[in-house]
């Protein structure tokens, strides 16, 4: 398991923490995803063999909020 | 072309709006997609023959909304 920390803007509520939460959950591979709405980032711990930070980074952009 | 009036539950600022617009435009076959914040529901637009409500729903909750 390995461990990515993205960044996140465009939160503002915690119904966009839970929209960027699910999505990152749906990424195959993800074990857990953090959100963290004052910090505005995600920390995801995920199977390298099955994704990686480019998909967790896009699986954000799909929810509508930008990564970095 | 058909149109879909959805409720949604859970969106409590412009950038729930967003990421529920930007989930339901990723839908093959989705036109347009006008979402509501005030109303709690999306108007979309749609190809019958490439998606289906459910679809759209299920684009919703993927999200992290609810729909019905």
């Amino acid at each position: 398991m390995s461990t990515a920390t993205i960044k996140v803007k465009g939160m503002t509520c915690q119904a966009c923490v839970n929209s960027v939460t699910k999505s990152l959950q749906g990424v195959e591979g993800v074990q857990k995803a953090d959100v963290d709405l004052a910090k505005h980032q995600a920390t995801v711990t995920y199977d390298e063999g099955k994704t990686s930070p480019s998909d967790l980074k896009k699986a954000v952009e799909d929810a509508g909020f930008e990564a970095e």
